[in-house]
């Protein structure tokens, strides 16, 4: 369990507080209950502030505290699992899919993603802007990059922007067949506009997870989703049950 | 593309700095210099150091900034694409498998992890220590709790702990079918002992990945792997070649 090689890791002053702040956390606190203030905090434990501020940005980093714009430091439900690509070989938009349009556009994406579609830098492709919610609440913003080449016989007509722009782009989409799907994780922070749909502040740390969808041998859409790190855990596989969470004796009450 | 919303989002002052810092990076840095230190830089972008931190770390969640002791704040290299779960149905400890048995103990898991399991709280269970490297660097950091259910024929003769033993519980753990895996990723915060395989400092961001192995119906195995969150995008898939970076003009040059 390596717990003998703890004594040689220089423990910083903030985990420790981290620890005990924990304990107090679950013998003391119920869910949603807001926190005293920074220097009651830092007074009753007998460190400093910014000690303090460290140990609560571990707490908030592993999902045990949130911290509200005018309301302070509360007890964090446990987080929500989201599932990721359980419906395999399934396109955006498909039949279940929980996934709100709420906006469409047509524009340069960024360089990188349109490098990863092969487009030209300069070229423009339908933009669709998404949003998920779970349990009433927004989990994640997404944005879905469609080349035109995507969606040939998409009439511009009948609705030039807005959600049903958005689900006409998607049907057309639908026509193509899916072949494969690749996905990552990786860790970022929220750009202004996803910020607000989540419901946070801008730079809050965020999971993106990107998904290209591959249909007649190349990027068919490219979906770039940000997902709120402090609520949610995303689940992979087919019943995604995996129910471990890491506070200590999180569960045990 | 939602830029008509952005007027009304409130950007926090770090938030613009932090723009202003990327294509600073993008511009005049290459991956690996050193950046001048905090007072230089707050006073290049005249900002206040409390300032000039915050972007600094949302710089550091995107990946495109590490912070190393005694070294200073780089520009950090791409992250590194890291396959989970694309051996679909493997065990742990499987041919090909990149991960590295360091060590075996038999004791009693978290309360949260034996309630995985559905061993009694204080039932002692076979814990490998593993980790995972990644071009020549430690990317990841394992626990992976198996029952004694799971590996009954197991004997404690041979080695009763370390690499050896580790390998004996794995090869044991093979015997049976695996028959799912269910797996999930949360943000977390590095554990001490994690983080000094990790070469991180403990409380650093990390991506906890958890996966439950069904044989026979019930929880054979759990694997808590701690990623680092600085260098690693997970990818998912057959090929996970998804190489998509979220630093504008990142991949520009």
């Amino acid at each position: 369990m390596g717990t003998t090689q703890l004594e040689t890791v220089p423990e910083p002053k903030y985990w420790h507080l981290k620890t005990v702040l924990t304990e107090a956390l679950d013998s003391e606190f119920s869910v949603g209950e807001i926190l005293p203030n920074e220097r009651e905090l830092a007074a009753r434990f007998g460190v400093a502030r910014a000690t303090l501020r460290q140990a609560l940005e571990q707490l908030e980093l592993e999902g045990r505290l949130q911290r509200r714009r005018g309301v302070g430091t509360t007890v964090a439900p446990p987080r929500v699992g989201v599932a990721v690509g359980t419906q395999q070989h399934a396109w955006p938009g498909a039949a279940g899919d929980d996934w709100q349009a709420v906006d469409c556009a047509q524009s340069a994406p960024p360089a990188a993603v349109a490098d990863a579609l092969e487009t030209g830098r300069d070229e423009p492709v339908h933009t669709v802007r998404r949003t998920r919610t779970s349990h009433g609440r927004p989990v994640a913003a997404e944005l879905l990059y469609i080349p035109e080449a995507s969606v040939p016989e998409l009439s511009g007509i009948d609705a030039p922007s807005g959600p049903a722009r958005a689900r006409a782009v998607l049907r057309e989409l639908h026509r193509l067949e899916l072949e494969a799907e690749e996905r990552s994780v990786e860790l970022g922070s929220a750009r202004a506009d996803d910020a607000k749909e989540l419901d946070r502040l801008p730079g809050a740390p965020v999971l993106v997870v990107t998904t290209r969808f591959v249909a007649e041998g190349r990027t068919a859409a490219l979906s770039v989703a940000t997902y709120r790190a402090d609520t949610c855990r995303l689940t992979f596989g087919d019943s995604g049950n995996v129910e471990i969470h890491h506070g200590p004796e999180r569960q045990a009450s």
